[in-house]
């Protein structure tokens, strides 16, 4: 057998759902077929916000489903989409009549499953899809191209919209908020070593010491370039000022970010990466408003960051503020 | 530059606490000369609670520090004792008159610098030490040896005696609780991939595919034995049943279970291990009556896992379950 804590990788989504709910009985239940995570105690006249997307990238999204955050996540195989059957029947198992967000990270095989699935809710539920394409090493330029992949910013999509949920907005006001929380943020990430499958024993590409892959995304692709390893300083500067220029962040403005391990990058890595962020936006003017560090939106156990920023507003912050108990995020 | 996101390896220790207050200031104050973290808001009238150790262990300690289990933590560098200089500065800078108990692994630099920083407060303060020993894959048999490595029961020791702190128990109550918790917990753990030092660019050691390191520590040291990789099923099983067998756990007993990732342990990986464990430990007549699961002991970047499990008692399971708020465990 191979070099990972799994039984058959055909059935690490399956087993892991299985850990998940006995960590956790009083947050998550998780539905056997199809496949499916929901709060343990469903939330009522809310509107509810699904999301999901392929496995790999845990604690994504199951994780986060909780006050404040989700109702219902619809896990897919390791880095392939859920089916719009998994995700019809998610919503049909947390929607309270007022209608369902769905949350959706831009890769072609999660874009048509949940498209599929909203058509097929459309006759019986109000649905809106909120698109997350934050990705700055992808483009959205190509005409009919796929644009601009989704990655960690989903997270503050996830949290902001939660927020907005709880406090009883409407459906069409909480995909508005999610638009905007899209238009305002971006995201750049880099590794040091790719991910390595579960059934395989090499990882999915090949970097030498001092190299590392600039502009990676989280399905254990190439990157944009590969790029010399330099000091967290003059990394974190080269993953931040392509952002804060994409964004539109200027000297006196703040910003809410994510600094997010893509799976095997250690706390102390997260910490230094947190450190020179806030050195780095002190210098260019800009306020760090709001920061959280730690393996969000994992790619397997790719050794890398990625660094989102959202440039604050005063309903974002306050947003952004409200409680949330989820199994990965809680205040 | 190398593989990690570090600056000068030197500087990483320093420079991440700042990176953790800058996440956690409600919560962290980080001191700089000498090094400790403290609570922001340090408790009053109660036993304190402090731990310490050579850095590369995070969240482990400093991640522990807030309401319901440590009140300071000394970290030294990277697999290298804090000074007992630092460690006096800690106790002194949280000590409230109800003295202090100092929570160590056993390791021989580590039990030498808090025995003289007990010492050297002992006139000062009233001051216990529990030494914690878990590891099973060492021994306590050579006479006059360093005796067995401490490991991930130190979160079980920090939980349940932070939990008798915050309820105003008498020092030698909680040192003799403390003692009583080492002596019914153990912990055994296995890697696919050792770690990489930052500055270094190969592991401490060299596994091949299908091969793991059997009873690991965490330094980056060698194991007990190199086996072959097995399913996580019998991985689980290789883990638990000699740990079982030491603390004396039979059919019809229950356990608190830590589920731990070395580092760069994926949460798939570590939620696939929690369902196995509670599979085994039905199979053989045990309750799984608490578990947590994620990388809170860690050894850098090494790919593995341990297990701990400690036998349950009404005591232990009453003071587990009292509220903690820490940034690395909250509930």
């Amino acid at each position: 057998m191979i070099g990972h804590v799994v039984n058959r990788p055909e059935d690490v989504v399956r087993e892991a759902l299985e850990g998940l709910q006995i960590l956790h009985p009083e947050m998550l239940s998780y539905h056997r077929d199809p496949l499916f995570v929901t709060r343990t105690v469903v939330a009522r006249d809310k509107v509810v916000l699904v999301s999901g997307g392929g496995a790999g990238h845990e604690p994504l999204h199951a994780e986060f489903v909780g006050s404040g955050m989700l109702d219902a996540a619809v896990p897919g195989s390791v880095f392939a989409s859920p089916t719009a059957f998994q995700i019809r029947a998610a919503v049909n198992a947390v929607e309270t009549g007022r209608g369902a967000l769905l949350i959706v990270k831009n890769y072609t095989g999660d874009k048509l499953n949940f498209s599929i699935a909203a058509e097929l809710l459309g006759t019986e539920r109000q649905v809106e899809i909120v698109m997350v394409d934050d990705d700055l090493a992808t483009t959205t330029a190509d005409e009919g191209g796929p644009g601009r992949r989704g990655t960690a910013a989903v997270i503050a999509v996830e949290k902001i919209c939660g927020a907005a949920a709880e406090r009883h907005w409407a459906l069409s006001e909480i995909a508005d908020l999610g638009r905007r929380v899209v238009a305002a943020s971006a995201t750049l990430g880099a590794a040091f070593r790719s991910c390595t499958a579960p059934g395989q024993d090499r990882p999915s590409f090949e970097l030498a010491p001092g190299e590392m892959e600039f502009g990676i995304g989280i399905h254990g692709e190439r990157g944009r370039e590969t790029r010399p390893t330099v000091p967290a300083a003059e990394l974190v500067a080269q993953l931040s000022e392509p952002i804060l220029d994409a964004v539109g962040v200027e000297r006196g403005d703040g910003v809410i970010a994510i600094v997010n391990g893509l799976g095997a990058t250690h706390g102390l890595e997260l910490s230094i990466a947190t450190a020179e962020l806030k050195s780095f936006l002190g210098d260019a003017g800009i306020g760090l408003d709001r920061v959280i560090a730690g393996s969000f939106v994992t790619a397997l156990d790719m050794h890398g960051l990625s660094i989102t920023l959202l440039r604050s507003t005063e309903e974002f912050l306050d947003l952004w503020d409200a409680t949330v108990r989820t199994p990965a995020l809680a205040w």
